[in-house]
């Protein structure tokens, strides 16, 4: 008979029982389940809810559970439906009536809540510490090629030169505004929903802020009907995870490109690539592939729970079961996306050459001509249409800008002179972008400094994360 | 080393392999991989490509192979990234060279291709035969009720009485609808992808309509690009499954609100539902919640694989590895959900008076109170005015219509007669809607006769699918 | 005061009505709603339930109207709420008493849903032209460009040498399947849904058959409450225009990397690219940018209606009215983008010697050299060992594998004779894939020729929409 | 010819023109490209880039043309592609020369992006204010109904008395976390990107924090390449957005359940409601139901810009021109439904009295009876098992727990006294759950207290929003 099954005459059909059960993955927050009840259980105690004896009695058997979980000495039974169910009937099975108090003013409707706002807070430290680990990698090779030139792109079309490393730093740039997002997460996942019972609260008198400080969170719910039906730090993680999986899909796009036979300007280690069954020349950048294709798992899962909590009326419904495999898968993506890139970023070869030498065969200095004019006093607007008119002219003689002769030149405008030609060397288009956040190297310096500055305040973050999550685990200790 | 390593100078690292391999999901398609060996080997042989002692120790070992996979007595290993190459690996440590001559003519790209197509077809057969039981409960059910009357709804507003057999044979037209749409899906499925290699064909002189034959496909790819890289069939399943679930959200929508004690319209079985770990009382429509919950997932794992092939260039990319999981959670949570749906429906209970009970008390007559009107000569417009008013006055003297004494009424219109009482009727107000698709019970007999011929014709197509695939199986035993 | 407004005390807040309104986005339906009318009116007066002389007169006043907006001296009233009121209402200030009869046996939930069909089924006709007309050029091309040879990809490495006609034709099969599934969206549409009046059906002896027959419908709906809540036509149509996008984002990417300075495999006229206000050398794909990025509007509106859809309760809601917009960008966007792109392809410069010239330099011809061992004997997997052996040799030397000496090949595998390096040709590669779908060019005439075949039928079908689509507007002539 | 058409020798075709342009609705952020006009133009002469008497004439050029749209005298123009074409093509009519200077230093890629960040910060800020007006119509609800007690659900089904305010201020909590949500999406939109140019910086001495500073931003972008191409700002918004409504849709549904026939909770002014054509009895919570429904367009536009941003290369490409009409859409949607909201919380009438009385004849008050037998010394799931039998009894006898006799209790547990019936007093069970976010009085009351003091944070938060955007418009006066 079910734990629940008192008003029930008749059993669960065996199909409701196996599509109902969440066994399957919320077994993965056994750890969660127990340190939740050992907070419970002490504050049970310490509120004279339950005695001493029974406390104790039920730390030392969660504990004892903990270990043959570890120890995979623990079978999970879908007929005890969920992770607090398997756990308790284990306990009462080991310390008898004892265990039965421990479900004393809490219901699975906050239990669940609490397991997985642990979860994610402890998913969110370790992501965490692996998206400071890829902003380094990305840092250390801005600073390790900052003497690469490449041609700078919109719309896939040559635009301006640009320092490679300044490339890669926009990708820094972006991964910073992903561990903002991170800490939204966090702030929302860093709040105790314990002592909301199934939605109103309980008649026990238990000190909510007691378990929220043994659990080391940072704000308790305010409102027990929110605390059972909210979801939002769930959502919240998805919306990092999607966003940052889009970022990583553009690098890998580049990096695809950059691998091909017609751009050629990097090349991965054959230890983050792999061959073809049929093709014996093949190096597929697959890591790059499936780090794009995999952003549409990430969209998905997004999707799903935004989807499955329109239109629900409160509190709990059992629909919500449905917000954990989508997280769960995430955060395993996302851990090896993470790691792998790192490594891969550390570990590719750079062709520097190949590079600088494209950018002597196409218009990238256009945009300097214009300037030149323009500086000489010709609006730019008419600047832009006599240069447009050079590049048309070169495409019909087959030249590029900087083979025009003075004469040439002087033809399409007056204000031409000998200082032409330095303006359009491609190292003079890079060292001019002195702008705040322009591709000049003192800039992209600058950056890089900055850059790591902003790394050591991500990793205090991290630490400060990281010291809270391994405080709660203490507690199986 | 890796069977397609001969150019590369590192090994691969083992994150990489980790992340890369799917083995972990695609082991599932075995027996399609086995079936589709078989026929390749077997077409290489009758074209002189291999030999037939070649062709038969490949066929044996394969035979081989399913019955230790069959038996679990095969270790699937993450090194040999997936099924095509765990199989052959396998087969060449049994039988030796031969084995080595499997892959002749063939890429992994086309040999995926088409373990998925066998592999979805097979399940659009299972699936289409646990849809046609769901709808045959429900033509069962609307048959069993066809006496009872309900309020029927718009904006979840009492709006006029129907037959409770009207509404459930609604669902029943939605659900035919979702087979023709899983004729599509079968329809996409059901090509040949085999020898298009990795993307242009190959050099040996293959006999594709020969494996098309032997596999049982209707037809062959026309372009072996298209072979290599088309999804269409997956999304036109996922497409199914999201419209099915959307159509199954509803009603559970209201299998929820009608097991509520507000509505209490039905109760279902205590074998369907489940209760609470805190409140004593509670049996809660889980199923009916899940089910609505996980539509959310089906509609993400659709995004998933439009999100996966948006914008990637031909022919085939690794991003495509994308497309398996989510369809066998597609696969899994539908039949699941199918199953439970049918019995749910078969043993429910119905609550006849209490349904008919509440329409004393409503306005779900004025529609008939106006009609009546219209037909005796006001223009509809102004009829609708009439009852609008009548309605206010009802709600201020705390009675509804057909309380109206034939004085108040002609207080409101002349045109009232005595038999105004009769059209008020519930009864009445049911069999005067005698359009074809109406809820008079004549229309709803016409429809349970009408949809059993439909369920005929349904029946005969998923027999036709169930040989075609029973066919493919013969080729291992 | 509204229409309906009759046991309303208090008028609708200001926020609320235009909130609530459609009339700015379904006036685009006003020649449907007017059609309907029309059929309505005229089989109300066939079956006695209204007069003749009122028929008339409603038929004279709405073609009247049609005149009107067509002459744009239309006002639409966001009070009047929706198309069919402000039509209805302009009907009865023209004709008096007859226009308050038209509403007879009709609710907004019905007439809406046949308007949205009428308009679908129409767009579904256009759309279908303008697919067809793409996939000419498609056709067209690849007969144009039958000499041409270019690398295949797969990973976005050169993988195989393919013929650009090749390539084309793989768009050529996905289109075929998108006109296939627009068929699906077709029946869908095609299905009558008037006479189910607000949701039960009515209590006047409409004669339904006789208005589906006017208005050239395939079926009538089975079950009046389906007629008025289902949306799967409109979330069929998404779903084709969904994948449709998906297969031209593919074709953008490929073409926006085809133009860029790398691959230089063509150019796009300058009437469909647009340059930089700032660099003035820029030519940049915009519109195969804009067709990628619009794909994501396309997910979006077809995410957006199964959302609204999941989980609301039978029979019409009023989230229902979100089910227009969306489809109406989809088809503007849709036409825009199906007519561009057949002026794009028709109007393209194909490099032909450059993309020839490119496939000197690398690897494509190596599984024709594994092939080549194979067919001597050597199974397959050692075959493709032994090339990926001399591939790792070539790029250490800088050389291609045409350009190795017969003695270092034999030195590699004694089963290379001379004969080799024709095998190497990529023309012959080319030429041996033979197979039935395989790149060679017999196999591409083949599929061009098949292909017009399937134009024809493809042509038979759209004409066939478009007769019925125009025997409708006959209605108002 | 076009500003950007020197190297062109062919006009734009009409069809590309047409769908290339977005000047149909970027024409919306007018006043946002005139302020960034201004401060550019202000910016250039400081540094000596342009002369004073250049910028007067650019700065007057600006306003007067920022009048004339104001008056509606300007025509926009496709020809002219977008909002900046336009513009800068009037300014340079209106003032000459020194208009074509205007663009001195800048591209559109980099304009754009200023635009939008000043018009989405300009919303967020108003935004922010209507989010604020809706938590205060809650929590004024909580205060003036702090007495009304209703059946909290779970799973639909009655679980545990709660009180109605408790009940709304669940949604208080939900609303606090989009505020701060809202705040992220601040932060992101917060940065300036103008200087960046095309992608790369520009080679003038652009002075970016003065830049910065006139137009109140709280960042500059650290690289060029970033701040053209981020979109995140967007994502962000769109984000916070979904999640809104997807709260909102939460209440609509309750609002819907509580307005129906069956619940009876709660009735809608008629302000806010509208009725039927057809069903003259019908009142139908529209505007909830929309509420509800749009939640899905919502999704949609999340959707269509992570699709549209997934796997595109750096820098900017035209993609992203698709980035803003789903966020005007959202908006607009937003304010009135906020709005709307609002006024329909303040208008709505309670039905205090239904709600208490269905109390009476449910078992609400179980897990109190559960929660009694514990604190007698019943280990918790005993008690549980006792009172499921309970129930179980009742249901069979008709009856509810606050009927049984003492006898008939303690015939079921002699744990049972007289003071029982005192804790199945409904008002007792709300009383008694005082944890510190649970239903009892004492604790909604210190809601609604803390709840105030949020919302003069969120206040002081929305008077600095706004006084940043308006500080920008000072610039036009």
């Amino acid at each position: 008979m079910k734990l629940w099954g008192g008003r029930f005459t008749k059993a669960t059909d065996k199909n409701v029982e196996a599509f109902n059960a969440s066994i399957q993955f919320d077994c993965r927050m056994y750890a969660e389940d127990i340190c939740g009840s050992i907070a419970h259980a002490t504050m049970l105690a310490r509120q004279g809810i339950i005695s001493e004896a029974d406390k104790d009695a039920i730390v030392q058997g969660l504990k004892d559970i903990f270990g043959q979980i570890e120890r995979d000495e623990f079978d999970f039974s879908v007929e005890l439906e969920d992770i607090h169910m398997n756990i308790e009937k284990r306990l009462t099975d080991a310390i008898g009536e004892a265990g039965k108090r421990l479900h004393t003013g809490r219901s699975r409707n906050d239990q669940v809540a609490l397991d997985t706002h642990l979860y994610v807070r402890r998913e969110i430290a370790a992501v965490a510490k692996l998206l400071v680990q890829l902003q380094e990698s990305i840092v250390k090779a801005a600073e390790k090629y900052n003497d690469v030139i490449m041609p700078g792109y919109t719309h896939l079309q040559r635009a301006q030169p640009v320092l490679f490393s300044h490339h890669l730093m926009a990708y820094f740039s972006m991964l910073s505004r992903d561990f903002k997002h991170l800490g939204f997460a966090w702030e929302l996942a860093d709040m105790m929903p314990l002592g909301a019972g199934a939605l109103a609260g309980t008649t026990y008198p238990l000190d909510q802020p007691y378990v929220g400080k043994t659990l080391h969170f940072g704000k308790l719910y305010d409102n027990s009907m929110d605390a059972v039906s909210d979801r939002d730090y769930i959502i919240a993680f998805l919306e990092f995870a999607a966003v940052l999986m889009m970022h990583l899909s553009r690098l890998s796009e580049e990096f695809i490109l950059w691998s091909s036979s017609e751009f050629k300007f990097i090349e991965l280690d054959d230890a983050h690539c792999t061959g073809s069954s049929i093709m014996p020349q093949k190096k597929n950048p697959d890591i790059c592939e499936l780090v794009r294709g995999k952003t549409g798992r990430f969209y998905g899962h997004l999707m799903a729970v935004l989807t499955m909590m329109k239109g629900i009326p409160l509190a709990y419904d059992k629909d919500m079961q449905e917000d954990k495999e989508g997280v769960f898968d995430a955060i395993d993506n996302l851990k090896f996306a993470l790691t792998i890139y790192a490594a891969m970023i550390d570990k590719m070869t750079v062709n520097k050459e190949h590079m600088r030498s494209v950018l002597e065969s196409d218009f990238s200095n256009a945009t300097d001509m214009a300037d030149y004019l323009a500086k000489k006093g010709l609006p730019f607007r008419e600047a832009h249409a006599v240069v447009g008119k050079a590049v048309h002219y070169c495409i019909e003689q087959g030249k590029v800008l900087q083979q025009l002769s003075l004469e040439e030149l002087q033809h399409m405008s007056p204000l031409f002179e000998a200082d032409i030609h330095h303006y359009l060397d491609i190292e003079t288009c890079v060292a001019q972008r002195q702008t705040y956040n322009g591709t000049a190297p003192s800039s992209v310096a600058r950056q890089c400094t900055d850059g790591k500055q902003v790394l050591a305040t991500e990793t205090v973050q991290t630490q400060q994360w990281d010291k809270v999550v391994s405080s709660v685990y203490e507690l199986i200790k």
